[in-house]
Order: C-alpha cells, then sequence, then structure tokens
C-alpha cells in the first residue's frame, strides 16, 4: 500500500490527486486529528508525531509513505528518513521543482501555517535549485480554522486571504505555492486576490506526480504495492464534523475507522 | 497547591482570577498545548486527555484542580469524579449559578467551542436550577485561533463575532455566558456586538468565587494547601509564540516547563 499521513484530514487533497494521477493502487491514510493542528506546535512535538505516524503506516503494510502534512514536511523530514530504511516523500519539494519551471520573473509566494513558515523550508530549497529567484513568504494560521469550519465562500474569509495576500501583491510575484493541504479548498478566493496572472502551485498534486515517477524508475518497489483499489482510512479521534468534511473533500463516503497512536 | 488544567494556556485567564481572589495561595498549571484545541474533538479523547491532566496535577502535589477547559468541564467532569477521590472544580456550574442570580428576564445565552456547546451542559445545568429559564447557545469556533492569533481589535473579528452573536440578539437575551476561556479577550468586541444592556458572565472569575467559598466551608483542605505564592507552569510544547501570549495574559514573565504527559 502507499502509506500517506496528516495532521488532521486536510491530506485527503493527496489522496484525490493520487486516486486521480495513481488509479488503483492501494492507500493507506492516517490522519491525527486527535492531536491536530500540527502548524501552531514545536518541531520538537511534530518530529515526535511524524515518527509515531510513520511506524504506524509502515506496520500496517505500507511500502513507501508519504508526509501529506507541510509543516511534518518542513521539520520532521530529517529525523524520518534517519529512522526509516524506506522510500518517504514530502509535499515541498515537489512544489518547488513545479514553481522554478513555471516562474519567469523568478518571484516566488509562498503561503502556509506559522511553523512551516517559520522553518524557512520552501525558501532554502528554492534558493538549493536557483538562488536568483525571489521568494516571498507569508504565515496564514488563520486559513486552516476557517477551511475547517467550511467557511470557503464567507465574506470574512475573502477580507482575510486579502488582508494575509497584500504584501505578496505588493511583491509582484508570478507564482504562488500553497504550502498548506487545507489551501486548495480556499483556491478560487486566493486566485481571485492574488490576482489572475499568477500561477498557483498545489502541492498535492505535485507530490502526485513526484511518487508517479518514483514508480517509474523503481518497478521494484512499485510491484510490491498492491493494487486492487482499496483504500483504508484511519484517524485518531472521530467527530462527525469530520465525517462530513472528509466525505465533502473526497466526494464520496469514506468510512473513517478510530486508532490510538 | 492548586491545580489548573486547561486545554493551552487560555485557561491562564483563571490563574490570574485566583490571583486577584485567593493572593498567596500556591498554583500549579498544566496547558496541554501539545494537544490543543480539545473543542473540536470528540468526547472520548477529550476524557482520555482530561484524566491524564489530573493524575500529572495530583501526583505533583495538588490537593484541588480546577478544570479550567470549558470542553474539558462539560464532557470530562463525570469520569474525572469517578477516578479520582479528591476536589475537583469545572467552570460551568459558577457561571450558570452567576446566569440565574443576575437575568431578570430570564432569557440567557451561552456561546462555546462546538464540544461544549454540543454537548448541552450549560442548559442542562440551567434547567437543573430553574426551569423556566430559556437559554439560547451558539458554537463559535473561530474565536480560539482568532484570540490565539492575537486578532483582538481587528475588523474581521468584529464581523466575526458580530455573524456569530446574531442569532443571539433577535432572542433578546439579558445575559450572556462566556463559556470558553478564550472569549474573555473579546470581551470588549463582545459587549458592544450584544449590546450594552446584556450583562457578560465571565467563568474564570465565577470558579475564583467558587473556591474561595470552598474553602471556607473546607478550612481542612485549605489548610493543606501551601501558600508560599508561588506558581509554576508546566504545558507540553513550547512555542515562542505560546510565551508572547502567557506574558500577555498573566501581565508579568512566565517561566513555561515543557512535560511530556
Amino acid at each position: 500500500m502507499i502509506g500517506i499521513f496528516d495532521s488532521g484530514i486536510g491530506g485527503l487533497t493527496v489522496v484525490r490527486a493520487l486516486m486521480e494521477h495513481l488509479p488503483g493502487y492501494d492507500i493507506i491514510y492516517f490522519g491525527d486529528t486527535a492531536r491536530t493542528p500540527y502548524g501552531s506546535k514545536s518541531p520538537k512535538t511534530v518530529i515526535g508525531y511524524s515518527l509515531e505516524n510513520t511506524d504506524f503506516l509502515f506496520k500496517k503494510g505500507a511500502k513507501i509513505v508519504i508526509t501529506a502534512c507541510n509543516t511534518a514536511s518542513s521539520v520532521a523530514m530529517e529525523s524520518m528518513t534517519e529512522r526509516f530504511d524506506m522510500p518517504i516523500f514530502e509535499v515541498i519539494t515537489p512544489a518547488v521543482e513545479c514553481s522554478i519551471k513555471t516562474s519567469k520573473k523568478l518571484r516566488v509566494g509562498v503561503i502556509g501555517t506559522r511553523a512551516t513558515i517559520n522553518s524557512g523550508i520552501y525558501e532554502k530549497k528554492i534558493h538549493r535549485m536557483n538562488s536568483k529567484v525571489k521568494v516571498y513568504s507569508v504565515a496564514c494560521p488563520l486559513l486552516v480554522p476557517l477551511v475547517e469550519e467550511g467557511w470557503f465562500k464567507k465574506p470574512e474569509t475573502t477580507m482575510i486571504v486579502k488582508k494575509y495576500l497584500h504584501p505578496l501583491k505588493t511583491r509582484q510575484i508570478d507564482t504562488l505555492i500553497l504550502g498548506c493541504t487545507h489551501y486548495p479548498h480556499l483556491k478560487n478566493i486566493i486566485q481571485k486576490k492574488i490576482g489572475k496572472g499568477v500561477n498557483i502551485i498545489d502541492s498535492s498534486v505535485a507530490v502526485a506526480g513526484k511518487v508517479k515517477d518514483f514508480f517509474k524508475k523503481h518497478p521494484e518497489v512499485c510491484n510490491q504495492i498492491s493494487k486492487k483499489g482499496e483504500y483504508r482510512f484511519f484517524v485518531s479521534d472521530i467527530t462527525e464534523q469530520l465525517e462530513k468534511t472528509a466525505k465533502a473533500l473526497l466526494k464520496k463516503n469514506v468510512l473513517l475507522e478510530e486508532v490510538k497512536i
């Protein structure tokens, strides 16, 4: 199976992208809803949680693990690859590669949680690939709760998005990375407020492409992954609201199974 | 010592009220910042966390424990009093008693997290004391993140508060219970939007009064509590933002100590 974890259910956007780009591959998902969100917590705590989540997925039979959470991708990758001798993917590098390919003006914006933006990871990775790119980052901590409340189209959400994007707008970026799996749900408002000319990069789609490429180069890993089109969704806490949101995100009925990590 | 726990540092409003009403009493605080917030999680998960937090405080030498978190007070009290043979206080009953004393029209509003409001606890407790009181409740899940971001005076916050309070305004309440320890920080906006004639009840002040009365009636418990004016603040996760907010809440320097629960 392909293992995926996220701090909550925002990472279902990655599941959706995988279903589209790698149809039929079995997927096991873990959403750490009992300890969500990660974005405002310390690196040490996020690393601890990420190691536990990854361990759970490998023990359940995953052959590769995708860290769908940007915060965990930002701070925990080194600890994860040190601990586990299996392929682990994160959502940052694929988005960075896309941004460098598409930005003509070499002016890239990044939005994410406070932990992701404070880590400076996007800037570091972009500069490692092309030191000429100007990177402008803004932490948008209120967007995750707004998405979780389903306030996709409320005027308050539009105002808050506008306020957050203002500093990027003045920087005349031509590419914007959505550095959080929740943000694709606000893509329309974000596109409207940042301007039509700005290319928006959704890391869930970017990572699905990356995994597809990896399977082409590593058939020995790809062959180990079962392909019965089975999906299992584990979470560390279930609420009614969660079931509703999961259904809305995947546009199908989702059976959530509770597990203690 | 007096033990206090909360899902995060919102419960420091209770510490502040105790410092004022019971000066000199030693206090040990635990904020579960690694697993915050509780308000959107299931009762089962919140009960598990509350038992662990209470156990930690009693083991550290607390002689009474105050559950400063409204969500935990709503769903976990029965399990806590069953498990522990020591005095445990919650923040709901004191606020309910105040509301019944002050409401002349017998029309009371309650705002809180989704878990608190869904539990129906305020309504049940109010009706147990006076079945004639009309209770109107609204879940306000976005107020906690707005407070945690320090957006106390932004126009977006005012708009969101206005939207949440609208159904209560049409009900012509004369008393409003702030059923979440974060909300006192928005008291000015809430007062403005609900109207000057509405009496706002802050549960942190109400619970401090309750503990003071208990000590008068139970000198044998009161005498066990050390009174060196010492305060210790434990949290399950430390970030820079947290230290800033804690300092702002208590209006003094706070040494946060990290502990794994």
